[in-house]
């Protein structure tokens, strides 16, 4: 790859998306709405620029791909090109503008690949917009239905089936859950994205290859309740504070998680929302009722699982000792998705040839990718490092460390997939 | 005493009082409103019905005594005729009725006593009216100002001056932080009341002799900040999740709680109000910021002192451990008041003559006797075990345990203040 030609287009492709989006504050690119179109047909003129073709699938999305080129047999790299509210510049986008520097060098320089190579820009991946995440890929496995598609744009109220049709999607198949693309012929998807944690610029990695992406388990709301009383007049042995109890919960969940993650496993927990309750709580008055919300995430089921029975058990034995109950609300399962080790070797052998330091890393948000892993093609993700954290503005991805990605991205591409599909 | 006559003129004077200030829930008797005057003026006729007399003193306050009885020196005993909204019948009512009836007692069969007995109904203790409380007493004693006086009722939004006015205060005298009565003849201040905790029902004592009044160290906001960031991408090691930084100080709070327990210690602990942030709070967001409430309770100054610095460092510990910062609103202090060991004594000795189980608590909650004492004056409380709690319909005071507290008042009462005053 010739990335000395690649990096100035990769600088203007990401200022005029910026300034093309920009809101004020940082970008903003509605879900099927004005900001992701926009991008939409600023890089679809790119990569006609560059000699490139591109058509909408029936789901909206922009595939890309060289002219003339086999489509019988192919490889897909690509992320999404909508944002948060105010977003930044690079989730989603910088796996977009990867693949299409990688289609530029091949249409430029030609070199040996196993598979035709194309790029799928996504519509529709960020839950901001209607609260439902992964709505391009999903159209396109079939997986989004009717109320789905009912689901209403969060400034406007109007429906993702009126924004899905302005942007030129066959409704009415994506309502019948068709799959409107034969995945047969997709022999691997590839994404580069950046990482949305602060672990690589800790670490000092400018790329990671990503293991798996976490699934979850969650409680939206779990109920501790105990003995509202006053606060002066009821001595600890005769409480049954609520508040106690749940602080004893996160405490010995804290205590779970450390030695678990000592044995290696992989795990995150959060309490995000917790509360006493408003109605009745009172700076002199023992916490009768706390709600909180529980979410654990793994890339394994396992421990997702074992975890999950580890709490159970811990809210037993709190409720014995302190005379308080536990009232859980329905058990939400988000499936782990596991990168197809073929494709993670391919990226890490690319990294480890061309010099850059990596390491091997779960994936803790969800992509795009996790949706081709589980309806079986074989998947990969390649992490670029990025400071700040994303769905902010201050988004930071050294473009010195986008191009390491293009590289690796590019020679894992080239070689994954020959032979027998 | 004659307890067999006493008994009936109980059980009418709390049917009656009940009845004439029942809510359709509870009772209700707002200060210086309809149900505390109405209660107020029942007294009035009873006393008169008993050829005791009765006037209200400047503050509104009703005061009780034989006619002809010395003033110069003198006993007092009594409690609060108010009550919370939809409040129970005992809470304040029986020190009154308790006084009442000794002052019957010796209006009908004479006996000796040290000093002459005067019973004293407070108006205003109860702050859910005006957030403000011992409003009567505080009155009396030159303690409530003209910021006191502007308080508006929760219902009319109408300032207590206006209340207090009507019910015939001298409000110009209150306002000028005058003290309304000499206390210099007061030789003794004893309260009977109900215990509002679970204790005395837990450890079957009809009666108990109050130690003294917890005094409390407090903050209504402790801010603690940690980073909010997304709860899929952040591993253990470069979190800072304020949530789990407050449970780990409200375990650390606890255990030192449990050990000071064991050593002897009075203390009680509430973190009554607690909350991540709703205006940036998610379930897959971690914690950046709770705020809290924290009070501690005890009859020791020393111990509140002690307990307060050992939390701080503790925000200290888990602010180095775990990347957090603790923000402290004012620190508000009450001092604990100190019941006279002299009539503790006189009331102790009291139970034991007469063969009730009992033993010495703190209270938890204020009364009025806590101004007493810190004014000079030698106080003490004799506590009737109750059920349920007070504030509430519920309050379940036995009429058998009332009756032993009023002999044991009327015994202690006959024997305080004798000789030096």
């Amino acid at each position: 790859m010739n990335l000395t030609e690649l990096r100035p287009l990769a600088e203007k492709l990401f200022d005029d998306i910026r300034a093309l989006t920009f809101d004020g504050t940082g970008v903003t690119r509605e879900s099927y709405g004005p900001g992701e179109s926009a991008t939409a047909d600023y890089l679809r003129a790119f990569a006609a620029g560059h000699g490139l073709a591109s058509e909408a699938d029936r789901a909206a999305n922009i595939v890309f791909r060289q002219p003339d080129a086999p489509v019988d047999a192919v490889a897909w790299t690509g992320s999404h090109i909508d944002s948060v509210p105010q977003g930044g510049n690079f989730d989603g986008l910088a796996g977009v503008a990867a693949g299409l520097l990688c289609l530029v060098d091949r249409q430029r320089h030609g070199g040996a690949a196993a598979l035709p190579l194309e790029t799928i820009a996504f519509r529709g991946e960020e839950s901001a917009w209607f609260g439902k995440a992964y709505m391009g890929s999903g159209a396109l496995l079939g997986k989004l239905g009717p109320s789905d598609l009912a689901l209403k744009q969060r400034n406007t109220g109007l429906p993702l089936s009126h924004y899905m049709a302005e942007a030129g999607a066959d409704v009415a198949a994506i309502a019948a859950q068709q799959p409107l693309v034969d995945l047969g012929r997709v022999r691997a998807y590839l994404e580069l994205h950046i990482e949305q944690g602060p672990v690589m610029v800790a670490r000092h990695l400018p790329l990671a290859v990503v293991s798996g992406i976490r699934g979850n388990v969650r409680h939206n709301r779990i109920v501790c309740r105990g003995d509202a009383q006053h606060s002066g007049v009821v001595p600890r042995w005769l409480r049954h504070d609520a508040m106690f109890a749940v602080a004893d919960l996160i405490m010995r969940i804290d205590e779970h998680w450390r030695v678990l993650l000592e044995r290696g496993t992989d795990l995150v927990v959060t309490t995000g929302i917790v509360g006493t309750d408003p109605a009745e709580h009172s700076i002199s008055r023992i916490p009768g009722l706390v709600a909180f919300s529980l979410e654990a995430r793994s890339k394994s089921q396992d421990t997702l699982e074992a975890f999950y029975q580890l709490v159970r058990a811990e809210c037993t034995a709190i409720s014995r000792e302190r005379g308080v109950a536990f009232d859980f609300d329905r058990r939400l399962l988000s499936d782990p998705a596991t990168m197809d080790p073929a494709v993670c070797a391919a990226l890490a052998r690319a990294c480890a040839e061309q010099g850059t330091v990596f390491d091997t890393l779960p994936s803790g948000a969800g992509h795009d990718a996790s949706l081709f892993a589980n309806a079986g093609v074989p998947s990969g993700m390649l992490f670029v490092r990025n400071q700040n954290g994303s769905h902010n503005p201050d988004e930071a991805m050294d473009l010195d460390d986008f191009m390491l990605g293009v590289q690796a991205l590019g020679s894992a591409l080239a070689r994954i997939g020959g032979g027998h599909g």
